[in-house]
């Protein structure tokens, strides 16, 4: 078979499965505290005569971040917020490590020569520094979702223009690459990608209406930070899945879609134009996809659990409610329409969830939040074309903005 | 990922993958009045333009036989059985295609050049044709099971040799295959077939030791052959597969295993050494692998029913019972004995299998005469190294004596 490749022409994966990276690696890791970042260090700690740290990256946690740059003999450890310098400093004294703060900081940091950049500062935050690592023009783990999902064709064009590889590393996007490796585009007849259906697969719309935060935050499978948790309650996580998937890979928005499996065992089929599906499955361990990132073309023994189909037992699919959940159908819509439309849906969304988690908004108020937000923007003429990072944030500024002003606004 | 390969050093993947077949494909189909040959003819008759059909062989069926040369322009027709000479050679008389008969008229048909051979005649009357197509140095689409099960090490060295590809029609092997592509051998964990668990799967073994071949003919999800769909009912199918799993691809023997999946959906499982296991899914209905042992390394189009997980809606996995259902661990065995074992323990099955159909010996007598057979030959100093065609054939035949000769002696 030929080679899968990614919407960004420039971006084959033939051209990822030639480039093996040196070892030592050098290696950065934006967000290094949080919990991508912790199993990247997991397996750096493993294995650590293939790694040389360059960067670590935390927002504010600035005695962990030093504890692991010490730990890893990082060259230099950022935080984003500027109030912690001080304690970030006063930690790293007399190790020889440089201490540095803020946003400017962190792209600097970021453009710092290294093999591989572990992307995984969550949210819009991590915009900026990921765009530095692209244009680097070396390998980019990318687990920061705004990348693809608000700057998909302004990010693939910055790293074609670098020349970097993109890698994904959420579980659905490395299942479906691991799933796609030696396909032709033209042999690809559908990507699917299942989603637990959060702890609220079961409850009729009813009872939805009344869903507290603490309810949406006890996620069956995973263990994630709250804002992915309550996306996962809502199924927008794979509405954002979706549009990076259609950004990473060479499909339509009609060739994708989401499946119920509760176990989250499988993590994405690909079905083939001669009936044939192939299918990646792992327990829900993010060491291996990030393993994979860090070593693609090669895989290496990861320590997580094996997966044992007979203790498993069951595989079980449904269809996604649209009804109950709209997320993914809002998501596909939002590619449609195209332009700026993804980046102020997903905007739109994180004001959503912050005031669901205050308890401003209900449940079921999100994903109306987010329609009304698009619609309103539609209205006034704010989807554009994004054809610059500033057109983005510019984007998602205003998408936040009208969400918050929707959520004042009774319908 | 680098490129997988098959036991035989000579006949890698990447070789495979390099290789794309000339269009129109020069096509030979051995057993083509069979399940197997009527799929591929199915699926040539689909695109005639990319197929120049050379020969088409069948045992007696000289009318079905007659009539597919006739639709498929065939340059020769055989038949095994010279009793069916005549017949075959007054239903193609003034066509213009040639008729044959016999066994060496097979062997010379499978021999004329082909771009492919499809492999499917059914039993140890397979070897001597789909040899000589191995000889021929090009491609071995292949169904027969005795040629990997009986004559592995002899059958990979034909191909070593003449540079044939070969590629595997079965459904778990070409899942294995497609589960495998781009993989690197050290990265492979584990290979594990499914197994339907046949009609039997639930049956206690009180009620097993009366089941009889009419019970025993009822297959839950695919359409076979008695011999097959009983082997499926004793797992001694599953077994047979892992013989030739080992011989296909790079594992050694405590690296394959079976499970059950009563549904059928999931044909194989490749565990690797990140904690990541491939899947290949598909409907069941062989023109999904046939297809792509015709055209690899390309997918085509193919008119099989297309998989919807959300109809299915649960794939379960059991564990083989190895009691009930010896097979497996017999075949492994088989395995570790090495030499004639594999192909002594595939005689006594076939043995075995006639004998219950006949309602000689009851259904978990299968088993027992395989087991029987084995100890008695290696008690005889029978078990030996097979380096040629001719050894395995003697192995065939002095394995079938034998195991004649267990089912008359009571234990």
């Amino acid at each position: 078979m030929g080679v899968p490749f990614t919407r960004a022409a420039a971006i084959t994966l033939s051209d990822i499965g030639e480039r093996v990276l040196a070892s030592p690696q050098r290696l950065t890791v934006l967000g290094a505290t949080g919990s991508i970042g912790e199993s990247t260090l997991d397996l750096v700690g493993r294995e650590p005569e293939r790694f040389e740290i360059v960067a670590l990256t935390a927002q504010s946690n600035a005695e962990k971040l030093a504890a692991l740059a010490i730990k890893h003999r990082a060259q230099i450890a950022v935080v984003g917020d500027e109030r912690c310098y001080e304690d970030l400093k006063a930690h790293l004294s007399g190790t020889g490590i440089e201490a540095a703060a803020g946003e400017d900081a962190l792209a600097e940091a970021a453009s710092r020569p290294a093999d591989c950049t572990m992307a995984a500062i969550v949210g819009a935050a991590g915009l900026k520094p990921t765009f530095a690592a692209a244009r680097q023009g070396r390998r980019v783990a990318l687990a920061n979702k705004e990348c693809l999902v608000s700057a998909g064709d302004v990010f693939l064009a910055a790293c074609r223009q670098s020349g970097a590889q993109l890698l994904p590393v959420d579980s659905e996007h490395s299942a479906a690459l691991q799933s796609l490796a030696g396909a032709e585009r033209a042999a690809v007849e559908r990507i699917v990608l299942t989603a637990s259906g959060g702890p609220f697969r079961c409850w009729p719309v009813e009872r939805l209406k009344d869903a507290k935060p603490e309810e949406a935050l006890k996620h069956p499978n995973w263990s994630m930070g709250a804002k992915i948790t309550i996306d996962s309650a809502t199924l927008m996580n794979k509405g954002l899945e979706l549009i990076e998937a259609y950004h990473l890979f060479p499909v339509g928005v009609d060739q994708l879609d989401a499946v119920i499996h509760p176990q989250s065992v499988v993590h994405c089929f690909v079905h083939y134009i001669d009936g044939s599906v192939i299918a990646q499955l792992g327990p829900p361990d993010m060491r291996t996809p990030i393993a994979l990132a860090l070593n693609w073309p090669e895989r290496r023994v990861t320590p997580t659990a094996r997966l044992d189909l007979i203790t498993v037992g069951s595989l079980t699919f449904e269809a996604v409610d649209d009804a109950r959940f709209p997320g993914p159908q809002m998501a596909k819509d939002a590619l449609r329409r195209g332009g700026s439309a993804p980046a102020v849906l997903n905007a739109a969304n994180e004001v959503a969830v912050a005031a669901f988690l205050e308890r401003g908004i209900g449940f079921l108020d999100i994903a109306r939040v987010v329609a009304r937000t698009l619609e309103e923007a539609d209205r006034r003429g704010m989807i554009r074309a994004t054809e610059s990072l500033e057109d983005v944030l510019a984007a998602d500024t205003h998408g936040r903005e009208l969400a918050r002003t929707v959520i004042a606004t009774p319908h």
